[in-house]
């Protein structure tokens, strides 16, 4: 291969000498590295480094005192400098499966590991990520199975006058044939926006495998931008490339679910879609499953399936909104013909989890049936992707 | 809305304490800050470290000696502590609009910036990026414009053997109109796959602006993985997690233009389609553009626009493939009814300059025509958004 190796050498010296490569900030070394054992080691290249340090969901939480008493927050471990000047520190034991999350810290600036390319947002922070498999983890994964599509789109919401950003999932066949399928709307928290499930909810790998393993009924699955001020996801409007924030685009008054006819409105006219109660699913996490609670209620007859996790349930007084007024009698109205599913999950320790109990017992209290799906820990996407894993083969049954 | 502020505080004490916040990498500062007269603040806090650089393609180039002769690498500028351990550099003039990349080095270690949560992948490298508008740069931002559908998708390629991964551009209107398009088909180079056009080459961007302004016929943009041996890009397969490699990924063996038939089958077959020569282009970077001369040649009856944007033009002795056999033969065969545009684009300080100024000659010769346009530059990012923003105006005329 005479070609090609003639240019692979001119393209590497052209680009990789060391100026060009502290402008690409590569290094050769691997980092992480996941041992058949499933411990982890972590290296970051960094001779004139005085301290490097490690932090994320995988070490040992450590108590940490806040306004609202004693919290668990990620541990801190220290990587050791070899005698190459490279930092390394490995979990001195196997980690379970699952998808974590982790920032280097050198002296004292918390940035992602330069030697892995894998990264998710979450509101204004990016962080590298990995996924240790064998469990419920190789949900998470890309497998060898059929793949569906991921589209970003742009549909036309009258209510709010805006174009607006969506993401839509169909499933693998859904272009090889005339069927019709069930819609399932799912909703992301505050801070978030229409790549948030995408990408912290590794949504399209979960439907994909589920559906491989005949767990879950082939479905497309609408990924909407619930934060009202914005049209798409930060650096995907003409706003540019902003700061994101968490207190900036979040609105809970009501005016997302007044727009959400638009959305089924869009969907329902662009894909081929089951369009009955029996058809169609919504859930969302933290205010994606308060959305969620509102607008199952506002449209009574059009949801069959509703999940709520770790959802924002809040006191409504002082709430201007139609939206939230009567709410007691809007459910009377949605469980006289109550939905197929109406699953709560929460995580113990979630500081939503009391009202996520308050609500429930509101549920029982009325004797309107619902489920209760009760995890350890608390606010956090790994049991926002473990509900996923939960609620989706449950729907359209 | 009290019920917002409830949820809001709750929310920021559970996830902003410092641990957290370390672990999420968010630092409360704005960087970079792009003034009104475009010169440009980058900042990093960091209290603890000792030395604080940036280096960018903004920034003047330096000299460097390397095996083929001194070529110029991109410059580093050092920034200054203040008082409150934030390190700041301002650009000591307005930069031209541009979409620029850099990195941070913190004690000689190259990182993406904390406060910026846009960033690019390029082949194993991820760097920070931000945009000076106000010339072509434009076209690069999302601008209020009707914005068209990005989709991955997966074909099947029976001459590989593969399900393969696939990003596909359909311009603003295609859903709501039963009208056919033309379509472009635009090739990575080596070290990319189907998603470096979309996220380095800023080609959803630049057809979205293009459509608007009445400059750029609408146009379905299909971007291959040119990679025999991936099914997908790095992450996006059941490969995992892998370092991405420029080495290990490449072949030039005339696998992909042998199976490229299998591409134009599903497009044509999965959208609605121009199947003409009049409705078809070609074209793509360095090794992209090898790929847009094989394939235009070997299926000459194909495609009327063809673009070799920096193309890897290389010496076909001692290749075996079919495809690189008989280039003069077949070239006159293309060139009997040629095509209605044949654009060659190359940077004068490009590694392949003279390569492009040799098969040009070819061309010229043998009396086919062709246009070449030169910029200044090299073998860069910058140069290839330039060409794409040239060369999709002048297609499907």
């Amino acid at each position: 291969m005479r070609a090609l190796s003639i240019f692979i050498i001119a393209v590497l010296i052209y680009t990789t000498t060391s100026a060009q490569q502290a402008l690409w900030g590569g290094q050769d070394i691997t980092s992480p590295e996941i041992h058949s054992n499933n411990t982890v080691t972590f290296r970051l290249q960094a001779p004139q480094a005085t301290k490097v340090e490690i932090t994320g969901d995988f070490l040992p939480t450590k108590k940490m005192q806040t306004q609202r008493g004693e919290i668990d927050v990620p541990g801190v471990a220290e990587l050791i400098k070899n005698a190459n000047g490279v930092w390394e520190f490995t979990t001195p034991a196997p980690l379970a499966p699952e998808l974590y999350s982790y920032t280097m810290i050198v002296d004292g600036v918390g940035v992602t590991d330069p030697s892995n390319v894998y990264m998710i947002r979450d509101v204004a922070s990016v962080t590298s990520v990995f996924i240790i498999g064998g469990g419920r983890s190789d949900l998470y994964k890309v497998n060898d199975v059929p793949h569906g599509t991921v589209a970003r789109r742009w549909y036309n919401s009258p209510t709010l006058n805006m174009q607006r950003r969506i993401t839509i999932y169909t499933p693998p066949g859904y272009e090889s044939t005339d069927e019709k399928y069930p819609v399932f709307y799912l909703l992301h928290g505050a801070g978030g926006d229409e790549e948030a499930w995408i990408a912290l909810g590794r949504a399209s790998q979960i439907l994909d495998n589920l559906i491989a393993q005949g767990k879950a009924k082939p479905m497309i699955v609408v990924m909407t931008n619930g934060n009202v001020v914005q049209k798409a996801a930060p650096g995907e409007s003409e706003r540019g490339m902003y700061k994101p924030s968490f207190m900036g685009e979040t609105r809970m008054d009501g005016q997302f679910e007044a727009s959400f006819p638009d959305v089924m409105k869009f969907v329902e006219s662009n894909y081929r879609t089951i369009q009955t109660k029996a058809g169609r699913a919504i859930a969302g996490l933290s205010m994606g499953g308060f959305h969620s609670l509102h607008i199952s209620k506002e449209y009574p007859d059009k949801f069959d399936y509703v999940g709520l996790f770790s959802a924002a349930i809040l006191p409504n007084q002082n709430v201007t909104s139609p939206v939230y007024e009567n709410m007691d009698g809007k459910l009377k109205i949605q469980f006289s013909n109550p939905p197929k599913l109406y699953w709560i999950a929460c995580g113990t320790t979630d500081f939503l989890y009391q009202n996520n109990i308050d609500f429930s017992k509101k549920l029982t209290d009325n004797k309107y049936p619902y489920k209760f799906y009760e995890t350890g820990e608390g606010h956090i996407w790994k049991n926002w992707r473990i509900y996923l894993t939960e609620f989706v083969p449950m729907l359209f049954r």
